[in-house]
């Protein structure tokens, strides 16, 4: 078992600048390391995962025994727990990261000059990627595939409470790197629980960090957004905006609604606003509310709702920016179309919002209007996600506007460069 | 004329808070104007900066008495001067931008899912952006007219020597906007020459500044990468290196080398560092070197170079990373492709590098293995630039690889977001 170092600051700030050099140095071969090797060194770690299946589960064991000692909640429990069945789900994810197209050398753009002069735009790894992530062990897995995908050095912070796990895994991802003669500190795990360690990273790791991705709750997305020097790609909050306009169908609004809301009410693109135009308030209002009552939904009402439909609670103010991330949905009458924008502008965290309507008119105002990451028309909200993309796979959702905007599959973990072809042109 | 405020610290906070409240204000409306509106209002500014005129060179000569009194240096001087040609090219200039195709809105990638969702992904402006210049006037009116093109807001921070100029610009770019019937908040030019305004600006205007750009001296573009706590799009020098390869035609290396160092020397592009390929410096050597040395460069070589062609002069360790911006090349032999690569990776600021060469396996090694913004084949690096990439106008060169590398472009001054239409699908 991995034995936990007791750093003081000192030695984790070293620690740390330590990792970044490593890093850093680890980058540059993996930048040009060609598709084949990348996709041998992802086959060799989805592999070693199933061979040292045993390994990982007692170092998992170790985990939720400290886990239990310390009287995680079961939720908690629950995510740090892995099985023969979570460890092939891993290396199945891995394997499909593997088949996904290579995006280092990707021509994005092409073009001529009239001098001669041929220009592509080229896709290249960012450098080091930084992922601070909680208690999921199998984060260690994912994102440590994703990056190498890429292109990309990365530094995995996991939760404490799962560090026996995730360094079981992360020695299966070296195996990999190893047998695919890749840089084993291409994908390094932070050895130490000492919370300094974030702090580090947070500072950048004397510019040998390009980007951090938190994946874990609010208050360590919070955290990272405000403190580091790095740009961060990260959403802090979904909340999702549901609109049906005066045209929308209402058999396809009652599922939609449903969906978006009900499906899983826990991930960030679940629904957590339904707006609904008064003008059909009267024909559809009370169909959807009863198809997310008889779901087990709580409605909470603005005062008009409440009229119209009395098993709604009143809603209150701080109701309209509440993601509640659980079976609870906020419910509001708008006066059509250029309303519903101006409520979604006011309060959505710019995540992602779906309308149903049949009119085309209505459908482009709420796609040109809304500045979210992801519009929908007349589908769920819970299609914000990398995999229903087909990006294959993602670490993550975003809501900056710099770089990654949405999901952040394998190519926005990149970056790119010009490659100019002459014929000896010189600059007149 | 433009009386200058004396503010104290605490004034200028505020007023620099009201400005980002201001261009957040504008950045909405900006951001669903159509296409036709900003040309319209870009037309408008052209035509104000010609009827105008007098004013801008009246303005103009209150600041270049200031100059003289304060004793500029001629050169500083020469950027400050405004003349009827210079107004007629900055008009023109904002001509060819209104010309440019509208980024906004265009479908960047679309692509339909297996389950009949169509996905698009479509530019969008990125919202509020911040420019920081030094004495030049013209660009406020550059910068202005790109960020409107692109559909943000712009907080113009010029130089304290050209603040009159500036202000008689803008005056003519607002009335661009008012024209057209667009915000005048969305380009706002600070008001005041207090320097504690720049650190407003760089702490980022409580979440109201998205981007910085710099553009002006090293020290400018350091500070700001520095202390900057919002994204900045920016290089901080440009060492650009010219290599020669063993398979280079004699005749376009010198024609290459002479425009790359000499066309214009003070620019980010031009070449600071010559690598020549040990296998052909017999031949090819000496005939570059006189060529750079006719044309009144000062050659500064390694010992092997400095061997072959006496009127070297020695070059120092730090010269392999200077960046003169002056008619002086280091010079130094390598021994092939791999370890030219390797001088430029090590010294290189990653801007701009060439090479000449006829083998194309050496210059595909070359294109993969170095990392700079712009890589150029048998080009010269004085290309390295957005109006002969085609990009019609830039506000800037940068080196980072987050969101814009090379040429800062209309099209790099927007974000994106996904359009996804369905017909009610529900995720499973």
């Amino acid at each position: 078992m991995l034995k936990l170092k007791e750093n003081s600051r000192d030695d984790t700030a070293s620690l740390m600048a330590d990792l970044g050099r490593k890093a850093r140095a680890a980058a540059r071969p993996l930048a040009i390391a060609n598709a084949e090797r990348k996709h041998a060194a992802l086959i060799g770690m989805a592999e070693a995962l199933i061979r040292r299946q045993d390994e990982i589960l007692d170092a998992n064991a170790v985990d939720m025994k400290n886990g239990q000692d310390a009287k995680l909640s079961p939720a908690l429990m629950d995510r740090l727990k892995l099985t023969p069945g979570r460890i092939r789900d891993m290396a199945d994810g891995i394997r499909a990261i593997a088949e996904l197209r290579d995006p280092v050398g990707e021509v994005i753009a092409e073009w001529d000059r009239p001098n001669g002069l041929h220009i592509e735009r080229v896709r290249t790894p960012l450098g080091v990627v930084g992922v601070i992530y909680e208690s999921r062990p199998n984060v260690t897995a994912d994102a440590g595939a994703l990056c190498l995908k890429a292109g990309n050095a990365v530094i995995l912070r996991g939760g404490s409470d799962s560090l026996n796990s995730s360094a079981a895994i992360h020695a299966c991802l070296v195996e990999g790197l190893k047998a695919a003669k890749l840089p084993k500190d291409a994908i390094q795990l932070v050895p130490t629980s000492d919370r300094a360690a974030v702090g580090e990273m947070l500072k950048g790791l004397d510019g040998n960090l390009d980007v951090i991705i938190p994946r874990g709750g609010r208050s360590l997305v919070e955290r990272v957004q405000t403190e580091a020097r790095v740009p961060v790609f990260a959403h802090l909050e979904g909340i999702c905006h549901l609109y049906i306009d005066r045209s929308a169908s209402l058999d396809m609004a009652i599922g939609i609604a449903v969906n978006a809301k009900m499906r899983r009410t826990g991930i960030c693109g679940a629904a957590e606003t339904l707006l609904v135009d008064r003008v059909v308030a009267g024909t559809h209002l009370t169909p959807i509310l009863e198809a997310l009552a008889k779901a087990g939904c709580e409605i909470r009402g603005d005062a008009d709702v409440v009229k119209a439909f009395p098993f709604a609670k009143r809603a209150t103010e701080t109701d309209w920016t509440t993601e509640y991330l659980d079976a609870i949905i906020s419910v509001k009458l708008v006066d059509g179309i250029a309303d519903a924008i101006e409520h979604v502008e006011t309060h959505s965290s710019h995540h992602t919002e779906a309308i149903v309507a049949e009119d085309a008119k209505t459908v482009e105002k709420f796609f040109n209007e809304i500045d979210s990451a992801i519009l929908l028309h007349n589908a769920s909200t819970q299609f914000a996600d990398g995999g229903e993309f087909g990006m294959g796979a993602e670490i993550g959702i975003a809501t900056g506007k710099m770089h990654a905007r949405g999901p952040v599959g394998v190519e926005q973990l990149t970056s790119f460069k010009y490659r100019v072809r002459g014929s000896g042109q010189i600059r007149p």
